[in-house]
């Protein structure tokens, strides 16, 4: 079976239409890399693709990308909404199928050891992460690229590759490695946004619920319903299933059902192995077993 | 989104590895198509080759695969314990994705067609036979090899291709297409054969069940349980969630539970999205949101 790390890189350009195909070009030319998705948003100024492969070849491929990125973008210029602190200004890789986080830690590391030596100041966030300050994206961003050259003459915010030096063209970026999200929403038969936000509490990290959930409830003023919103940080830990029989069971004490469910954009097939498992008790199901997957090798 | 179609093709030759390679290579050189799996019998002398890929080029990889079977074995001088009729024996096409079956039965007949020019006499069968009695892959192989020189005499067994004249050294050949299978067995926690047999003959379509199960239960002593084994012939039009909710209301009333499932061997991705759908209650999911998915392209 293929081994698959996604990378998810976020450049600072969304509206010449010229450079984003310039930059996917560049992927594509890479071997056994498969540029999955992109798209660029005029708007935030700002586009993100989507890449998979091996590892190695996933490395290549971020690199090609950020090459063109570099050259083309020039940050001194860039106005948009979204927050971003370089031409190349986030870049996870994220495990996906027999790649450890491990491993994906040392492909952002290798990544950001090459685009120091370019001469661009880069951070490690996320598992990657060289201090517990540095594993959120926005408390590295914060200020953002105004802020940028200031920041890199504070000795906390020395780089963890390039030079402490701010470097107006390309700015900073920040790299590293993170489990796949799986984004899961639940809706509930009610319009009491009480139940939603207490269910909320009782399943997230935060307020003593499980590890590798973060949730919100809101309402759903449209339908009448309100949503328990959530982000599962780490399915391999906290799976899909036993959250959503815990909300189920939580809705339950108020005489509340469950509406419906939301899987938001992409979801990693690993993440469903543990749901057909639970519900069909197929204890020895593997994922192995789709056929698709035999496309992957 | 990738189209893929499988075949797979049953040879009959397991014993001679250098001709197997030989036939595997032959697939292999075919653009566009993956060898998704193969393997040799050496007691039922037989091979079973799994292609995957677009409907066009599984064509082509199922005549290279036929050009060197038929160079390479004859019939004349075969043995083994499985039934078989030709060297080229049975060579299924299987829609998996974004394939209608209509098309699978316009590619067997393009290879029938094909074949026939070679002067293998060829037989259509499942969704692609030309008349009911030619549906049953048993029923047209009855009798075997041995039995084909008189049969192709006999006007009610005139080949759909080719000649009707037996071909000492390549037999005949079955071709068709059909949906895929998905074999499930639910394990039942009692050790009473006869609460497996009622809920087998509740749930298969030939005692009123639902359309496209088949099935039977069997003892499985060393466990002290009973299995419902069941083949479901048409996952969209009867899903395994359902007959699994079935069987498993079917036991209550004799005070028994589902003690575990199995799915055996391989399973489409699109079996599992209405397994997730039914159980998460994710109206809108669709396997398209798989990550891994993207790698078909």
């Amino acid at each position: 079976m293929a081994r698959v790390l996604m990378c998810k890189a976020n450049i600072s350009e969304g509206r010449r239409k010229e450079v984003l195909e310039e930059v996917a070009a560049a992927v594509r030319a890479v071997p056994d890399v498969t540029l999955a998705d992109w798209s660029g948003d005029p708007d935030h100024n700002r586009a993100v693709y989507t890449l998979l492969g091996p590892p190695e070849a996933v490395l290549e491929g971020a690199k090609a990308l950020t090459s063109v990125a570099l050259e083309r973008i020039d940050m001194a210029t860039h106005a948009g909404e979204h927050p971003r602190m370089g031409a190349v200004d986030v870049v996870p890789f994220i495990p996906l199928r027999e790649v450890e986080t491990e491993e994906a830690v040392e492909i952002a590391r290798s990544f950001g050891a090459w685009l120091g030596e370019q001469g661009v100041p880069v951070y490690y966030y996320e598992d990657a992460a060289t201090r517990p300050e540095r594993e959120s994206l926005p408390k590295i961003r914060k200020g953002q690229y105004e802020a940028l050259a200031e920041k890199l003459e504070q000795p906390e915010w020395e780089p963890d590759e390039g030079p402490a030096e701010f470097n107006p063209k390309s700015g900073a970026t920040v790299t590293g490695a993170r489990f796949p999200l799986v984004a899961f929403n639940v809706n509930l038969v009610t319009d009491a946004l009480d139940v939603a936000q207490t269910i909320a509490r009782a399943v997230r990290h935060i307020n003593g619920g499980y590890r590798y959930v973060r949730g919100m409830g809101f309402a759903l003023e449209d339908k009448g319903m309100v949503q328990v919103s959530m982000n599962l940080t780490n399915y391999t830990k906290t799976p899909i299933h036993r959250v959503l029989e815990t909300v189920r069971s939580e809705a339950a004490r108020y005489g509340v059902a469950v509406a419906g469910t939301e899987l938001i954009g992409s979801v990693p097939l690993g993440a469903l192995e543990d749901v057909v498992r639970f519900y069909l008790q197929t204890h020895e199901f593997s994922t192995d077993q789709v056929v698709e997957t035999a496309l992957l090798d």
